[in-house]
């Protein structure tokens, strides 16, 4: 491929993924996909992937494109599907379009696609390039690959913290250490996943509706860690959206009971030697239920839990600028006893909200 | 004044700013002092004030523009001076040179300055504008200003920190948190202070040399807290530059001779009831010893002791992408009961250097 062709099909793929990214927190458990068709440099045809059950992004950019896909190049960030899901497959829709050439930011790491687009387009006769800006496309659907390769959502930890590490005054007191802007970024932060985990004391501490408020956008699931189902009925947690209750395999089955009949979920897991629920086991479980971007909100010794098991692929950070000194840390139960034990990370990007400082932090 | 005027004079003045900058952490007890001649559009002179004993900014920039700057405007940060000092006074100069306007950015707060500057020359017919950018002006020269007003040098915490506000692990060690970019830049702040002030504690743990070694700079001045005279004769400290060791009223005075007859410099304050120096009497007496500029570097109960005293205009903050858990607090003295009781300061400016982030904050 020459130079200026590559720097052509970057072009249009990085447009393609802009496109991908208006489906942010609403297409789970489907990955999000972004379309541009293109005809001697004039784009005839653009869709994204919505939510689950709508149109995939390839049948509206042809749509769009009608007659005109006839030779045109076709570019889309994840290999178009040949399998019968929620909808028809793409991959015949674009041989019937007469589409010349296909650009593919990446392979579908589902099995019932992975490689099998590719060859259904070439057998076709259709010109097929694949791995355009690959990286970038694997990043914008982390958590997609991740719960096909491992298993398991990508896992964001977030923290509201002040410059020097604490979450909370010594009597646990945190409201608010950061600001409104940073309030307002978070209700971003879940609107864009697919599921929030708190722990029940900062349900109990607390009460929080978990909920996305501040910003337009869907509620996630709220997911709540309680080892012997503390939790009240009238938590506010239950008002709105769906909850999930994640206990041990001995919590009272009249309590229950009691929360499945209010159409709340309940999930049992074992706990370990110390009698810490086994969120390894529960995190597995997530994408079989669509959930395929995880964010935990703390506190922190959940925040510790998920540190120590290795389930935490990203931080959100949000530093307000405040010394408090001697309050409740971001990590309690952690104790690292030799430098080079130390877990680094990369910053990946820092953001000024009003007087606070988002930092984002990839593990 | 027209705007367009003052745009043009606001562009001078960030100039002669920009060159002041050039003495910054060689001028003390001297201010920052850069100086433009501006004649019919084009700059014909133009020079900042190096060091102590140096000629002043105006002097050169006028010997720069000799009979050129007859009729021409002259822009300097700082009020020139009436008074002999170490060098004669700019301000008969600037008269006899035929300078039509002369712009300043703030007043000087010196006495024997303050303000007869301006009226001397106003009186020699000289035109005179003042107030062109003061709140960059005092900026610039903020620990000038602080001595001159508040008695005490500008105060400046610097902390090498984990993303969870641990300075080092539970065992003391902290070699090194952060990274080489992140070391040459503190060894900057170094080069642009006028002091830099330890704990015993970091003396015994760490043997520092504190000087500026991976940039060109000067070393500035070391300054260890020793209550009880601790230091070793041999400690690295001495190797290079000059020393002040700041102890109690109770200090062997054998050990103070000891370290006297090895050229180092002893203070004695007073201890508090808990035996702790009393570093606001210390401080105090930094603006007479010529420091206007002091860097604390730690250890964490020196920077409390600092932050407790209210003694604290701003943090340098070095964040390394790592995690700790539970290991040793920022300001592990510091303990904040209320919410509304927090310092609150502002966060000026973040900079990435390689894998760390430094935040400036102003408190």
């Amino acid at each position: 491929m020459k130079i200026s062709e590559k720097r052509v099909h970057e072009h249009y793929m990085r447009m393609a993924m802009s496109l991908a990214r208006r489906g942010t927190g609403a297409t789970s458990p489907n990955p999000k996909v972004g379309c541009v068709i293109v005809k001697d440099g004039v784009i005839v045809g653009m869709d994204f992937h919505r939510h689950p059950g709508a149109p995939h992004a390839e049948v509206g950019a042809l749509s769009m494109a009608k007659e005109l896909a006839k030779d045109s190049t076709l570019y889309v960030n994840l290999e178009p599907c040949t399998h019968y899901g929620r909808t028809p497959p793409c991959c015949p829709l674009i041989a019937q379009s007469g589409v010349k050439t296909v650009c593919i930011a990446v392979e579908d790491p589902f099995d019932k696609v992975q490689g099998k687009g590719i060859e259904y387009l070439r057998s076709s006769g259709i010109e097929v390039i694949v791995g355009i800006l690959e990286e970038e496309a694997r990043w914008l659907n982390r958590g997609f690959f991740m719960a096909f390769k491992e298993g398991r959502p990508w896992i964001t930890l977030k923290v509201a913290t002040s410059l020097d590490g604490n979450v909370a005054l010594i009597d646990g007191s945190s409201r608010w250490i950061t600001g409104q802007s940073s309030l307002k970024r978070s209700h971003l932060l879940r609107a864009e996943t697919d599921a929030i985990l708190v722990g029940i004391g900062t349900v109990l501490k607390d009460n929080p509706e978990l909920t996305v408020r501040l910003i337009d956008g869907k509620n996630p699931l709220k997911i709540a860690l309680d080892t012997y189902l503390r939790i009240p009925l009238d938590a506010k947690l239950f008002n709105e959206g769906k909850t999930l209750i994640v206990t041990s395999k001995n919590s009272s089955p009249q309590k229950m009971e009691e929360l499945i009949s209010k159409g709340i979920d309940v999930l049992q897991v074992p706990t370990d030697f110390s009698g810490k629920l086994n969120i390894k086991e529960m995190v597995f479980k997530l994408p079989s239920m669509g959930i395929h971007y995880l964010l935990v909100e703390g506190g922190p010794r959940v925040l510790s839990s998920f540190f120590e098991a290795d389930l935490c692929d990203e931080m959100a950070l949000f530093y307000a600028p405040k010394i408090i000194g001697q309050g409740k840390r971001i990590f309690p139960q952690i104790l690292l006893k030799d430098m080079i034990e130390i877990p680094k990370g990369k910053i990946r990007s820092t953001k000024r909200l009003d007087d606070d400082l988002l930092m984002e932090v990839d593990l």
